[in-house]
């Protein structure tokens, strides 16, 4: 699994990332939508089944929902289905992993230290969904920068690390941070937007990047309880 | 927050972490228990009341429970909590974070490089109930190995993730990989246990490493439906 970080040399190596498509350069999400409330199974089949996954490859198992294809469609159908679950008015929480960098299963498809492959920020419609989050931004060890040596990547990711929490600050959204995670609070749309702008960010410095969110939404607890 | 990998040099650089406490060294967990049922506050508040949090902290707001201490105590708790609410019977998901080596809040407490903070390698009672789980495992670009230069990272660290993947395999918890994660499927207690042994095992040659789990428990759908 890609999550594991093994890497193997192969012909990929000679092969610019910025000719790869996304979903060659394994861009791509898996969430777990959990409803609290009894109903779940039309409720998460309905939202599934109602959002528009044109461009993408979709894949739901007992665990989770895989999802494949740019960065933008991929994180506009995960907006898309978690505002229409939460239009049922059930409190529910969604557990969202986003990577790139990283293609394949158990050893990854690229060999370390590929050109990274950058990608334009993405935009979302307002989703008028209010959603909590925790949010942690993951550059790994195990690519190297496609623009320095791996000496530079230390701080080179840091740039648009620091850029994205101050985005987020600007437009309202951060709301502090808690032991390993930051907070995000404001309209689901935007939450997402900003944890996949830094994520595509850091993307462009790093090979491989994962970030994971845990949204909840119609949530009954007071912020913080 | 100590997702966003971000660093600080302080008067830590000249602690060797051998002497620090787990809790000094950011050993915790962030988990979101989610109840597929319109009872979930009773199963999740009796839950958390219910199990022995001797020698931890325990945080829970309205995002997710924060706990910290030793491994064995942290990891140990998070099983005992999802144990008692599976009990119930209810579909259940856990979103589980666990993290060492960046311990504070926006920005991390401790500097780049510091020792590696070993530790014994966590057991479980097992539990009687049935786990599936998405694992992935991330030593962070952040933190430099304590034996041996930067360089020497990313090959060092795979020993440890090879011997976690065998020992799965060993022990009939491996499942498969999918996308981003593999697979695990066994008693709640093994697949925890297996989890943070791997991480544990990263994180003596890695400063900061986190692993994320989501499980699920009494699921309806059939396996990789």
């Amino acid at each position: 699994m890609v999550g594991f970080v093994t890497t193997s040399a192969n012909d990929a190596s000679t092969t610019p990332a910025a000719i790869m498509t996304p979903v060659e350069y394994g861009v791509g999400a898996r969430f777990t939508l959990s409803i609290y409330d009894s109903d779940y199974v039309r409720i998460i089949l309905g939202a599934l089944a109602e959002c528009d996954a044109t461009g993408l490859t979709v894949t739901t198992n007992d665990i989770s929902t895989f999802v494949t294809g740019s960065e933008q469609r991929v994180v506009n159908y995960i907006s898309d289905v978690i505002a229409v679950a939460a239009a049922s008015g059930a409190h529910l929480s969604a557990a969202i992993l986003l990577s790139r960098g990283c293609p394949g299963e158990l050893a990854c498809a690229l060999p370390q230290g590929v050109y990274a492959l950058a990608a334009a920020p993405i935009a979302l419609d307002a989703t008028g969904v209010r959603a909590r989050a925790h949010w942690s931004l993951y550059p790994l060890l195990d690519g190297a920068s496609g623009s320095g040596s791996a000496h530079a990547v230390p701080t080179e990711h840091m740039g648009p690390i620091y850029a994205a929490i101050e985005e987020a600050k600007r437009s309202g959204i951060f709301s502090g941070s808690d032991h390993f995670a930051t907070r995000l609070d404001g309209d689901l749309a935007q939450v997402l937007q900003t944890a996949a702008n830094a994520w595509i960010g850091v993307g462009a410095v790093v090979q491989h990047v994962v970030t994971h969110l845990t949204v909840s939404i119609n949530s009954p607890s007071p912020i913080r309880d």
